[in-house]
């Protein structure tokens, strides 16, 4: 998408063709920064520190943090040890370990000395790959934004809200949830997003704003409290969102607030999609309200707010009592009978175990709740 | 209420019987600072800079601020300045003109000499009739608690939920949502309050919390985002909101999300409960979703959080693009379909017509929707 007036992806080859380039995502949406990463540790340190967060940023940097540490040393030690070092740095994402056990894997039948490149070579294929697959959400999403365009008689705007950031800025490219929403602007269908701050990390006041801002996408920043009231007057047409697993069944986890949202829609009409990736599915899970486990995170996140200070310095405030104690929650799970459909690479479907089936066949038999 | 040991009211006569003392709500829940009151100018500006917040505070210390100005010069001329100046404080501020023009309505047949201790009688009286009214509603709204707790069979806590402040610091003691907590709690059932930090001013987690701490209250700070989470788990027995206003249909105006938690409680069979002073309720309005006058408020107390550093200075940082609109409603409308009862001063009933003409049967007639 773009930044500043030019193209971008979240990680690209620099100019010397080795080293690798990537956003300082802290520093947003204060300070656009480059990081340049040279080494294995450059990139553990990235992933550590969330520089770049986003499971498929998350795996596309494990890829290339592995051509880094080959291109030093290719021995089968090397491999291993990048290995155990990018994935203790976020041990709980699964593209990760999926990028580490998917570069690792191609290594094992190549002589050390064309193992750097083809490093590299697969690196760059899974950035493409998930290109691909964003770009396919957008494609299906547009024909849903379409419809609704068309019902309005290509009046006024399309009225879009969302939550958290599923933007390019969590993908290598386009994203997720915001996939539709670039594609309809970039086919001149005036759309307007409602961003949800999302709290506690503000990651929609943060991210979302910014990267809808720099794309030049007619945007509103609103308080996560904000969208109910905004449906029941009309001013939302479609709310869209990412998830971080779907189940079998067509539920929906994703960052905690969705499931309120999804509420308001339902009470007012509002059409609710979801964007997904199909390998985000998890077909272990039926039901899902109660099956999956809900992290719990530093209530830090919540007591304290980072942001910058007028004369410029980024500053983190309290805002709770010192004594009161605090919950943070990170996830929700929102009940397929609240989405009205499941925007995939593969095409839109049900919220249902049926609708799922029909997009993703060889699955058939999978997330049968008893 | 309880503040550090010892019981409070949010304002009172200093030891010398002539100043006004009020707790700095500005500070809160950082320091507690309480003011001293020895002019109408310094009553005016509590008000104006909200040292003082909530309704029936700032009418109580618009009444204490008549009062100081007639104990200086008891002229009409006073009066009427000291009105006029009380009146351009926050203009509107209904409680505000009701307590300026009572007491104003009462110096009128008095001889000047008398006016002074007739305005400090009066100012007294206002701020114990609102401490009646507050614990009528806390003494009905207890019924509604120990039902649940017997509910229970008195095992584990009574979880609540509650939005926004609607506590003592927003009344002269007790508050409305919170009166019930305070009684359940002094008589010994063991509640629980998750309060909803109340984006963007965040008066759940600066003042909610701070007050229900200093009493004792168990209670955990959670982001607006949580509610509908912990309710589809079982965490939440009952929600407690205040009101700004209540419509003779039973729809109700509240803090911008409280239509969200509403629409959860509703989903989860968790019972949601406004409580409110008689007075709040607007016999004109009937239904209320169009007909409510919704507030939008700067864009800046979205974008900017203030809070305190690591190194206990006050700060004000920014969260969102510069370059990024953002929009602050202040208030939503809670469709009486989505409110299981209305606890006010003269007792509970059902969010309608019916129901509110039962409790103000001399309003028979009002609010009849054509």
């Amino acid at each position: 998408m773009m930044v500043q007036g030019r193209p971008m992806r979240t990680i690209w080859l620099a100019e010397d063709g080795w080293a690798v380039e990537i956003i300082d995502q802290t520093q947003l949406p204060h300070a656009f920064v480059t990081r340049r990463l040279e080494t294995l540790e450059d990139a553990a340190h990235a992933i550590r520190t969330m520089l770049v967060r986003g499971a498929p940023l998350i795996g596309a940097t494990a890829a290339y943090g592995l051509a880094l540490a080959l291109r030093g040393n290719a021995s089968d030690e090397t491999l291993a040890r990048a290995g155990e070092t990018l994935l203790a740095t976020r041990p709980t994402a699964v593209n990760l370990r999926w990028a580490i056990e998917d570069v690792t894997g191609r290594m094992q039948d190549l002589a050390p000395a064309d193992r750097a490149a083809a490093a590299y070579r697969r690196a760059a294929e899974i950035c493409d790959e998930d290109v691909e697959i964003c770009r396919s959400i957008g494609r299906h999403g547009l024909a849903v934004i379409e419809r609704i365009w068309e019902a309005k008689g290509r009046k006024g705007r399309v009225n879009l809200l969302t939550h958290c950031n599923a933007g390019w800025l969590a993908t290598v490219d386009w994203g997720t949830a915001t996939a539709p929403i670039y594609m309809a602007h970039d086919t001149g269908i005036p759309v307007h997003v409602w961003v949800d701050e999302t709290r506690p990390r503000n990651q929609g006041a943060a991210l979302t704003a910014w990267e809808l801002g720099e794309h030049g996408v007619a945007h509103t920043v609103i308080a996560d409290n904000v969208g109910g009231h905004l449906m029941q007057h009309g001013e939302v047409d479609l709310c869209v969102t990412g998830t971080d697993r779907t189940t079998a069944a067509g539920n929906v986890c994703n960052k905690i607030g969705t499931y309120l949202k999804a509420l308001a829609a339902q009470d007012n009409a509002v059409p609710f999609y979801v964007a997904l990736p199909g390998p985000t599915i998890d077909w272990t899970l039926g039901d899902g309200l109660g099956e999956v486990p809900i992290e719990q995170r530093d209530g830090r996140e919540l007591s304290e707010v980072s942001g910058r200070t007028a004369d410029g310095r980024m500053e983190t405030v309290r805002i709770t009592p010192e004594a009161s104690p605090v919950a943070n929650y990170a996830f929700d799970v929102t009940p397929a009978r609240l989405v009205t459909g499941l925007i995939t690479e593969r095409g839109v479907c049900p919220a249902s175990s049926e609708g799922l089936r029909s997009l993703y066949p060889e699955r058939a038999g999978a997330g049968q709740t008893p």
